[in-house]
């Protein structure tokens, strides 16, 4: 139900030994670093040591990444383990999920024996969601899951109007999660982000990923910002030893690389713009705008739904992510990730043939 | 407040740059087998793709390794997220802990709001644990947990007197969760282990370790075993991709290894018998019989205490584990780590010197 499961790929489609393009899984494709090979080769004999229980070096670095202290950082296997782990931590009735956006809020919210509501994101607005919308439908709910940029639609809710948002939470006791796994992506990240908030603020508690920007998802790094009760709450608990020796490692030094960030935004600002473009130029699909690295399309002739076009692709070796399964999604919509040019020509010439096809 | 922490020792025995015999974390000084680092190189480039989900392959190798069904096995970011899910699931008002044991099964109740109770193992008996008492000590207790053979102490119930144990808890509705993080180190410790049992049973769930046996602490594999309800249960309430690329890989391939598990027990046999020999021969230490690669010990002069010994070992780079901080012992008791020859040898030279300066 989630992208990026190439081994299910593999299998379903008969791909054993052939090339993969995985457009189906959000991962930065100019990663991840070289260099991540020899970190990885440094710190193999530190294995047989348990990994530091505070991840200190790794929260330092985030915490100089971000500019806020390093009391209002906590790091996560995955920036899923904080997910689960502030839902532990609030342990609200309710919390309301504007929709559709990553289903693990909602996930975590069961698993507690919580309630997810949701809030309809509207397709007649281009899947923009606007901070009144959601201040109107909170009703009771003192806990609000906010995916910003969302996944799967691309679209961002801009600073001002988040903070006009944050602003009624905080006087009204509700308690904002906004997951930024994909801010990095955006131009002037920093700025948009709520991270300097989220530290200072009585109700925030902001999630990030290296997950995608650095292409590190097999190696499980997350990370989480709040105030310094909130974070050594969230500490006290959880287990022991949950980020593993490599994650740290790795982590401690990707963050330090100013070369690698600047040369990734601005290659999936040029990248977006053109698969943005070339899909824009199909009769049979409708790209949303997007702030990301990866594009909703909608399938707008009847013949042709995203399953059909899901395994037609998968035949070929091309995965992307059918969204049906999404909340408030169906069987029009695909959500593809923005790789290196080759491989989105790729993408676009096999679309061509396929829906010609279809 | 648990053992291995290398980098905290570093910094308060100013020991960097110099060698570090670490007694305090339990783990298999034989390990990790050299084909680790080729199976870490060959899955480096494997880390810009999610794990697999399901740890499909490592739960088919558990489950051969066992002889259990793999609808029996659940993976875990060591064995550590297991039993924080397993409290989860179950969510008990209380649940017994007889002790002194393993600090995080108390943590783990704590977390989600349960009251954890207390049985008092008792050192008259050599901190031998019994069925009858345990069974005595219920009372409205519907969770048990039970480290089998137990950490600190290194003393474990047989299989007999713990299938009477089962046998009533069977009966009266109580969950009983056996942590057999250490069973691998135990001669036979394939007829000793409740995995058969739990993967039949309504309310048993035994958890295991990759850590300790095959010396992997840094990349965080642990297991579960229970009923196939019981498992789906589980997998349905916990966040996905918890356990890393590298995880899966290493611990697919370790449990094969026969060879290294033979040589491993054989070898922990003769040096459990080796060290305990020689710690008896101390007038001040009194070494407690254990089952695997570790050995309590009790300070029985007054003027050495356990955090007197601590530093004063750890000023020479030798690090044990100071036991005042479990549950119903004292500054009295010590825990150190089976390691090879000439490190054992080491630890009873400078504790010679020591326990005469002391």
């Amino acid at each position: 139900m989630h992208g990026g499961n190439i081994k299910e790929a593999i299998e379903r489609y008969n791909l054993k030994g052939k090339r993969i393009l995985d457009f189906s899984a959000n991962i930065n494709p100019l990663g991840p670093p070289d260099y991540v090979r020899d970190i990885i080769l440094d710190n193999i004999d530190c294995i047989k040591h348990y990994p530091d229980p505070q991840s200190k070096e790794l929260k330092t670095m985030v915490a100089q990444y971000l500019g806020v202290g390093e009391e209002n950082v906590i790091v996560g296997n995955g920036s899923m383990e904080l997910i689960y782990l502030i839902t532990k931590a609030l342990f609200h009735r309710e919390g309301l999920i504007p929709s559709p956006t990553f289903r693990e809020y909602e996930s975590s919210l069961k698993s507690f024996g919580s309630t997810p509501r949701y809030l309809r994101i509207r397709e007649e607005d281009d899947f923009q969601l606007y901070s009144d919308d959601i201040i109107k439908n909170l009703h009771r709910s003192k806990l609000l899951f906010l995916c910003n940029p969302n996944n799967p639609t691309g679209r961002m809710i801009g600073r001002e109007e988040l903070k006009t948002l944050i602003n009624h939470t905080e006087k009204n006791g509700v308690f904002v999660v906004i997951d930024e796994a994909f801010i990095d992506f955006v131009n002037d990240a920093q700025d948009e982000s709520m991270v300097n908030l989220a530290a200072t603020g009585k109700n925030i508690f902001v999630l990030r990923s290296l997950t995608k920007f650095f292409a590190l998802p097999g190696l499980r790094i997350g990370y989480g910002v709040g105030n310094s009760g909130l974070i050594r709450r969230l500490e006290g608990i959880r287990g022991v030893w949950s980020v593993n020796t490599f994650a740290q490692a790795v982590g401690s030094q990707v963050l330090k690389d100013k070369g690698f960030i600047k040369k990734t935004c601005e290659f999936i600002k040029e990248e977006r713009r053109y698969l943005f473009d070339a899909l824009s130029g199909f009769n049979s699909l409708k790209p949303y705008l997007s702030s990301v690295n990866f594009l909703l399309i909608k399938l707008i002739q009847d013949k042709v739904n995203s399953k059909y076009l899901t395994q037609a692709l998968g035949k070929r070796g091309i995965m992307i992510r059918d969204c049906s399964s999404f909340r408030y999604l169906n069987s029009r919509f695909i959500r593809i990730a923005i790789r290196r040019r080759e491989d989105n020509l790729c993408l676009i010439n096999n679309l061509r043939e396929v829906l010609d096809l279809g």
